[in-house]
C-alpha cells in the first residue's frame, strides 16, 4: 500500500491539520514566526497526526475535537527534533538547513520551548484530563530515554534490553500518545483504547528500528541528511549492537570506541553491516514489532481504517526514507 | 521586613514545598536523578512556591491541593534557567557549577525539557483546568520574550516599552502564573484573583528592573554569578537605556554595539552608569511598579499575609541579591 492509499480514509482532514500546523506562526512577531514557518514547514509524512486521525475513526469521530491534538503530536514531535538537531549539531534535516544553522543555537533551544509549550496549550484545549495529562508523561519519557542515549554515548557492553528501552522511550512513546489520544477522544471503549495502544506502542518500535536500519543502509538523497550519524554520535543502535554480538573481541566499533580513528571504523562497521546478515535480522526483528502491533487489530469495528492500521504497519518496514 | 518575617505564615509548608522540590529526582535512573539533585538543589529565595502559598492563603487554603503548583512554579523557574545558563554558556550560579558546565550542553537541553514536562505533569495533577491551562500560556509568554530578547541583542534604538515587553515576559508572567494559581486553588472570588494576578504582574516588573540594577551594582560574591554579563550578551536593560537616552550621540553602549572593543565599554558603561542619577531613577521606576503591585491589596481579607505581600515588595526593591 501506497501512504495516499493508507491516508485515503482522513486524507481530506489530514489537509486541513497539515494546514493549521503550517498556519501556526501566522500573526505572531517576526523573531518568533519565521522560526515558527520554517519548522512546522514538514518535510516529513505526517505520521503522528494520521495516527490520531486513524485511532479515531472507529468511533465517535469529530475532527473539531481531534485538531487540537492531531497538531499537538506533530507539534510536540518538531519541537524533540529542533532540540535533537542543535544538540548533535546537526545542520541538515529533510534537505532543507535546520534551524539551529540559520538561526543559531540559542534561537533553536527557545523555538524547541515555545513548540513544547504550544503543544500544551493545544492539549489543554481539548479539556479532556486523560488526554491532557498524557503529554507531559510522554515528555517526560522520551527525554529520560535520550538521556539515557546521552549517557550511553561511546559505551561498551549494552544491552538489547537497553536498546529496546532508548527507543521505546524516545520513539514509541510520541506513537502511543498520538493513537491513545484518538482513542479517548473518539470515546472508544477501554478495551479498544487498549488494542491501539499497544499498536503504537509497538509499531513505534518497528519505526525506530527501520530508522536505524536506514542509518546503514539509506543514501544522504533519500534520507535528507547525512548517513552513519548515529554512530559517529556514539549512539549503539540495533544494527551496531548485533555486531558487536558476532564479533565480541574483534570489531571497529570496540576499536573506535576505545579511542581509535572515528571517520575510519564508522567507515568499516557500515562496510560490515552492509555486507553480512545483520540488516536482514535487523528487519526481521522489525517485522515482529509490526506483528506484534497488528495482532489484535481484528478486535476493532471492521472499517477502512483498520485496513489504513495493517497497511501502515507494512508501509514502515519498506520505506526508504 | 526580613524574608523569614515575610514567610513567616507559610513558612512550615514551605520546608515542606522546599523537601518535596528536593526530592524530585531521588528513585530515578542515575542519567537522569543525578541532574534532578543538581538543578533542584536551589540556592535561590523560592519567592515563586511562596507566592503559591501566600496568594492562597486568603480563602480556602489546602497544602496537598497546593503542593503541585507550589513545585511546579519552582521546576518551571529552574528549566528557563538551566535553558537560560546553557544559551549564555554560563558556568556560574548561586555560586556553584551550572548543569551545562559539569554535564555540557547537551545533558542541559534535556534535562530543561524534562524538567518543563515535570512542570507540566504535576500542574496536570491538580486537575483544575483554569491552573492546567496557565502552565503552557505562561511557557509561550516567556519564550516569546526570550527570542524577543535574542531578536534585540546589539540593537542600538531600543525603546522602554520593548523592555517593559520583555520583562513582562520573561518575569512577570511566572510571577503571575504562581499568584494566579494559589488564587484559584484556594477558590478565591473573581475580584480577588484579578488583585492578585495584578500584585504577581507588577511585582514581577518590580522584581526584574532591580535584577537589572544588580547587574549595574552588585559583586559577583554577592550574585553568585558575574555581574555586567547582560550587557556583555547584548542585552539592553533599563540602565543601559536610559544611559543612550541621556547621551545618545555618544556612549560607550552605541561604540560597542557598532562594533568596539566589548570588555572596555562594558566596563565604561558600568561606570558611567554607577556615577550617575541612573541607578536612583531606576529604583523610583521598580518602586512605582511595586506600588502598582500593592495598590489593591487592602481589598483582600485582613490577615497575615497581606502583609507578607507587602513586606515581600518592599524586600524585593531593597534586595541586594
Amino acid at each position: 500500500m501506497q501512504l495516499t492509499e493508507i491516508y485515503a480514509p482522513i486524507q481530506k482532514d489530514l489537509a486541513i491539520v497539515e494546514d493549521r500546523i503550517k498556519s501556526t506562526g501566522s500573526g505572531e512577531a517576526p523573531w518568533l514566526g519565521d522560526l515558527l514557518t520554517h519548522a512546522l514547514k514538514g518535510g516529513g509524512k505526517r505520521l503522528r497526526p494520521a495516527l490520531v486521525l486513524l485511532s479515531a475513526s472507529f468511533y465517535d469521530y469529530n475532527l473539531e475535537r481531534l485538531m487540537p491534538m492531531a497538531r499537538a503530536v506533530e507539534i510536540m514531535h518538531l519541537a524533540t527534533l529542533v532540540h535533537d538537531d542543535t544538540i548533535d549539531n546537526s545542520f541538515v534535516r529533510w534537505g532543507r538547513p535546520t534551524v539551529n544553522k540559520i538561526w543559531g543555537m540559542e534561537k533553536a533551544v527557545l523555538l524547541g520551548d515555545y513548540l513544547f509549550a504550544k503543544a500544551g496549550d493545544l492539549t489543554a484545549s481539548t479539556e479532556n484530563l486523560r488526554v491532557i495529562k498524557l503529554l507531559p508523561q510522554t515528555l517526560m519519557i522520551i527525554t529520560n530515554g535520550e538521556l539515557a542515549q546521552s549517557a550511553s554515548a561511546f559505551q561498551l557492553g549494552q544491552s538489547r534490553e537497553q536498546y529496546i528501552f532508548r527507543i521505546s522511550s524516545k520513539t514509541a512513546a510520541l506513537f502511543v500518545m498520538a493513537v491513545e489520544s484518538g482513542a479517548v477522544l473518539s470515546n472508544a471503549p477501554e478495551k479498544s483504547i487498549q488494542i491501539l495502544h499497544d499498536y503504537g506502542y509497538y509499531l513505534g518500535h518497528a519505526f525506530q528500528i527501520i530508522d536505524d536500519i536506514l542509518d546503514f543502509t539509506g543514501t544522504e538523497e533519500e534520507m535528507g541528511k547525512p548517513v552513519g550519524g548515529d554512530l559517529a554520535q556514539g549512539t549503539v543502535t540495533l544494527p551496531t549492537l548485533m555486531l558487536m554480538e558476532k564479533y565480541p573481541q574483534d570489531n571497529p566499533v570496540k576499536k573506535m570506541f576505545e579511542g581509535g580513528d572515528k571517520q575510519k571504523y564508522v567507515r568499516e562497521t557500515i562496510e560490515m553491516v552492509r555486507n553480512s546478515t545483520i540488516i536482514a535480522e535487523c528487519f526481521n526483528v522489525a517485522n515482529e514489532y509490526c506483528d506484534k502491533a497488528c495482532r489484535n487489530l481484528k478486535s476493532l469495528p471492521e472499517k477502512g481504517p483498520r485496513a489504513s492500521l495493517t497497511g501502515l504497519a507494512d508501509y514502515i518496514v519498506s520505506r526508504r526514507r
